[in-house]
């Protein structure tokens, strides 16, 4: 039985060894390259008729253009953000058509996870403080010494569960922590206990480290806000890798200056890059990395990589991985 | 049956809730103070009548009084260094008189192992390059992204194979990295491949990750040489929490100036602290941390409470942990 040759979307800007890889994964199916590379996931993209015949699409393409294109079953997003497909509109008109949509999470979690963990530590182990010491004559070891803290029996706080999140789980699992997280539906996860906006407040109160991975929508704007951040308990850690808008970054500016608040590790502000005159960036207890949370060498290979595995699921009739509609 | 009541000596300078904790700890035996209280592991103390006629000791006691003493069956060390010690004198005679010899490398070995990861991850994410972007307008981000690595597959190389390495294997056991140790006399461990000094070189060559956890010793002096930093990877990272004696500073320089190594992190050197002009001082590559990798809150409390551990078992007859003769 000759199975049917299916035609595959991609507006991807990838080059050398990463399309060579993703040319060769798709044979016998047909790749279809977009007439012009979707530069961002924040850029509008040109209609193009080439995604109209495709049955599968990879890459960006403009959300309208999608729900037009009558043979696409299936959509893979090259990012984890989706904000722009995240709308009722959107989510309808795939589900009327059947369109399954998924995205690149499982490629950035483990990055992301390793970030998240990256700044624990170097918080824990009083990391920047230390290094400022390097040049110094007498270095402050005593008091530096004595603010270390070891991960064991502190209290962790994650909001938005989801691969990052359960990857990162797993990762601490040797430290024995007590670790909670919120999620938009409440489900059970291995290692955690699950909660709701209204215990929210009470668990913010006593965990030592408060980890926002967060995507952006109009419900999570702000949603680190004065208040929560007032919950929190004092001397405790913040870290955001989700994204910038989630976070009141006046309060939070309050929260680090007033010494509330121990620190806060930011991979992902608003806007993005800050002002240069922008308080965050100068405050001594604020650590910002440049929305470098994603990064590992050979990126690109590592998303072809991960379209292919799904590829193979769908060509299957297996349930494909990161679907989010 | 009543107990023989114990005299038990202690020359630690402890204050506050540790020497509490140690005192209701010891009861109902006999808590003998030192007349002075050992400054520092490198001090000389003065003899002590006191010692002579302890069961056990708990501390920094001078070996030559150690072995005069006629009842010690048991010295426990406040550090988890024993270079005092470690002489063929002390050995012998301690193994003459039945004195069994423990350390406190448990107090220290999971704040060193989370030191070490803390290295590890803040290497591989290129934490220091990503802030020092923060003051800049146009951070390097694509460049660091693409500098930023995954442990999965990594190699390490740990050169010390005792409680710190054991419980660093334990923590980066999620991570599925291919894992290498050195020990000076080879046994098998979880998840560990057992080097030998003829089978270092080679491991040498592939370890992105080189871990040095030596102590000083006559036979670790210069371990690391310009000989062994030659046979590692380029673009290897070194990592040092052993002991500064035990690497050749002057290779070291030369392979970080050249780039060879991608990056060395220190928390101890040679001598300590460093001269303020010294190179390690000022390399871009280099990161020093000042001794902290035993640093913890309440580190008084938890070394106490870890000889009240090896106490319990010393009365019930059981097998002491961390003993080192």
């Amino acid at each position: 039985m000759a199975a049917k040759t299916l035609k595959i979307f991609c507006d991807a800007a990838f080059t050398g060894k990463a399309n060579e890889l993703l040319r060769e994964g798709i044979a016998p199916h047909e790749l279809i390259r977009a007439r012009q590379a979707s530069a961002s996931i924040l850029a509008e993209a040109a209609p193009d008729p080439a995604l109209a015949e495709a049955d599968i699409a990879y890459g960006q393409p403009e959300p309208s253009l999608v729900l037009a294109s009558q043979d696409l079953r299936w959509l893979h997003l090259t990012s984890a953000g989706y904000t722009r497909y995240d709308t009722p509109e959107f989510r309808d008109g795939a589900r009327k058509r059947g369109l399954v949509v998924t995205n690149s999470s499982g490629v950035f979690s483990e990055s992301c996870a390793q970030q998240l963990f990256a700044y624990m530590l170097a918080q824990t182990r009083q990391l920047p403080e230390s290094l400022r010491t390097q040049k110094e004559e007498s270095p402050r070891r005593d008091r530096i010494r004595g603010n270390c803290q070891l991960l064991r029996n502190q209290k962790v706080v994650i909001l938005g569960y989801g691969v990052i999140a359960a990857r990162l789980i797993a990762m601490l699992a040797p430290f024995e922590m007590e670790i909670a997280a919120l999620r938009r539906t409440p489900r059970s996860g291995e290692g955690v206990t699950m909660l709701t906006e209204e215990t929210l407040a009470s668990a913010l109160g006593s965990a030592d480290h408060v980890i926002n991975i967060l995507p952006a929508s109009p419900e999570t704007q702000h949603f680190v806000s004065a208040e929560r951040i007032a919950q929190m308990k004092p001397g405790a850690a913040f870290y955001n890798i989700g994204r910038g808008g989630t976070v009141d970054q006046s309060a939070l500016v309050s929260a680090l200056s007033s010494g509330r608040l121990a620190a806060a590790w930011l991979d992902v502000t608003d806007p993005e890059p800050l002002p240069p005159d922008h308080p965050l960036r100068t405050l001594e207890n604020c650590f910002i990395t440049p929305h470098t949370g994603g990064g590992q060498e050979n990126e690109f290979e590592a998303n072809v990589r991960h379209f292919l595995d799904n590829l193979r699921r769908f060509l299957d009739g297996a349930p494909l991985v990161n679907r989010i509609f």
